[in-house]
């Protein structure tokens, strides 16, 4: 551990002030760290890890896989690709087709250039404007920070593109609606801005006014997606019928892995868009999987069983700590509590670690839980007597 | 086959103009497509497959890693990341610290992001210019679209961010330097535009005039890195020292990872940049082995001898047919031959196939060669006897 401390501290660009731990190994949401110490993992590598760690079935998967051509290039058809697409589109219930990048800022790049070519017709003023909201998170490429409506995060690397327009709730979107407004991309369940689902009435009136106006709604589903809300889409939940949805965290299992997905099937020609690892034999093979299992526990009934399982001790834990935690927000297995203040969520952050669970922050002051959407009743109980013992000093 | 086409055709977005084969397996230097037929590829999945196809080395690490644990998050240490880091800067000689995202696209905006912090001093007027060159390719994300030097990409997708300024060639830079230019992004060798290597004399020039007035010089080693050229970096073979380095294709051996690295060890504090995949424990741990192994071939002389074998069969290969091919380019184990017009070219590339072997093709009318680093004598001469016979009947 402190060797690797000095490797990153050395060689390792300081974007992230890492929590003072290093996990060697896991096992669905179980983790183990270099001293031997073992954890309840809340956090699932931020929602990415959606079948536990060293899942089986996703690990043989890969081998299998790999063990035969792990990549070739998108001049080229690939099987799991298709497969991957058809499993997915199946799954969102939608008419749509997918492209294949490598992470939620490559989804979302995409998502913007469907909307800026859909908005860019013969004869007709260019369509260009793109809303979003206040507190969203889009990504970490210079567009998608831009999309992202976080004034903190315009800084440094202007000049941005122009055309994003921040809207400060879903209430006030229509307000901000002009000629030259071609899309709008919301997250239902905002994860970095603080698990504050949007109201669900809102979000069709919504549907239906950008319908009305021929303008794209667009779904950044990059943390809520496959199966994270208990529905494959946040969208399915909400039940609206988007123009895009874009996908990454947890589709691959830990494999990286980007989609966006839309029902303007002819809006890309060959030469618009491109990746070169996007949706090759190892990634679509991992999402492949993913998909399998966690449909699965979807059919079965077991998903939804967990997910009533891991809220009624998020109710549990809410209800016994009412002087800490001020509001329960969230849906599925994207929970958040509200904390009285952002001091006390540091403090709970720092005690649960050394309880032995893993927890993240969201916003200024949430306490954000993404479990394995595999987690087992008796982690979860051991999980919350951890967190129980956390916050039973403050 | 058939039903692979049919998916992709209904559920995968035409980004694409897919060559009509299916490959299945690989094994090094050679594929197998879904009707059985054996092919030697001289495309390595576009430099991606650095050890070639089903590299055992390779796969067993990942197999190994992913039984323990394959991503968490950056908010903690990933040991294989850090390991990856000294890795690869050891690796370049250069005095430089890594970030990891997950394509040459993401690394390339982490360049970008380098370079505009570095042009914001305070009391200083803002320097946010990036000059590249004519016929370049850096990326598919907006920003990255809007750095490529060719005007056919800069389509629909806009508005894109202002700052980028496009040389006809590396003469030409000095005289568009301005008080608002910041940084200078070059391939050495273009990959997409035509495999034309850059003059190292005149390389040298520019990095001593861009130091001298204060400027980054960027190298987009997406394409040249990880030995592709002979030496860990083209960086290395032109015996210059950038300030920001970027990689992806040949680094993971076909899994999904991007990495940029700067001297500006302190350009980025945390929050000011950030992957949820990057540099996980997959990706790290596949780029630590294929460093491994090409750095043993490096050192034992093998990739040198692998290199002078296959330059002097494309050598033969051009003599042989200088009434198709007009000149010879390239460097290591990328190489180019100009073809003299785009339709034979086009024919080249199936009449190849259709004898097999995979060759690409790069800019309008080169036919161009990216081997598996590891490839050998014998799939060396398989491959071109199989070309010598697609160009025969030309």
């Amino acid at each position: 551990m402190n060797n690797i401390k000095e490797l990153d501290k050395k060689y390792v660009l300081p974007t992230y002030a890492r929590a003072d731990v290093e996990f060697v190994s896991g096992n669905n949401a179980r983790l183990v760290d270099a001293n031997g110490k073992e954890y309840i993992d809340f956090t699932s590598g931020i929602a990415v890890c959606s079948v536990g760690h060293a899942n089986k079935r996703v690990n043989d998967a890969i081998c299998k896989q790999i063990s035969n051509i792990t990549h070739i290039s998108n001049l080229y058809y690939t099987a799991p690709q298709a497969r991957a697409a058809q499993k997915i589109v199946e799954a969102s219930g939608y008419d749509m087709k997918c492209f294949f990048g490598n992470s939620g800022a490559e989804a979302n790049e995409g998502a913007i250039k469907i909307a800026r070519k859909f908005g860019e017709k013969d004869g007709e003023v260019k369509r260009y404007k793109i809303i979003t909201l206040e507190h969203s998170f889009h990504g970490r490429t210079i567009t998608t920070v831009k999309a992202t409506g976080q004034a903190s995060m315009h800084n440094y690397f202007g000049p941005f593109p122009d055309g994003f327009v921040y809207a400060d709730n879903i209430a006030q979107i229509e307000s901000l609606i002009d000629d030259h407004t071609c899309a709008v991309m919301v997250e239902l369940v905002q994860g970095e801005g603080g698990v504050q689902p949007l109201d669900k009435k809102a979000v069709q009136d919504l549907a239906k006014l950008l319908k009305s106006k021929n303008i794209l709604l667009m779904i950044d589903e990059v943390q809520t997606g496959v199966y994270r809300t208990g529905k494959f889409l946040a969208s399915n939940l909400y039940e609206i019928e988007p123009d895009v949805v874009t996908l990454a965290k947890g589709l691959g299992g830990g494999v990286p892995i980007g989609v966006v997905m839309t029902k303007l099937k002819e809006v890309f020609s060959p030469g618009d868009h491109g990746s070169t690892f996007g949706g090759n034999y190892l990634s679509a093979t991992a999402a492949c999987e993913v998909i399998d299992i966690l449909s699965e526990l979807d059919v079965s009934g077991e998903l939804t069983e967990s997910i009533e399982y891991f809220d009624s001790e998020v109710e549990n834990f809410y209800e016994a700590h009412k002087g800490i935690f001020t509001s329960k927000v969230g849906i599925g297995m994207m929970c958040g509590l509200r904390v009285k203040d952002a001091d006390t969520l540091a403090k709970v952050i720092s005690n649960a670690r050394d309880e032995g669970v893993m927890v993240l922050k969201a916003g200024k002051n949430t306490l954000r839980l993404l479990p394995a959407l595999t987690i087992t009743k008796e982690e979860i109980d051991e999980g919350f007597n951890s967190l129980n013992r956390a916050v039973a000093s403050l």
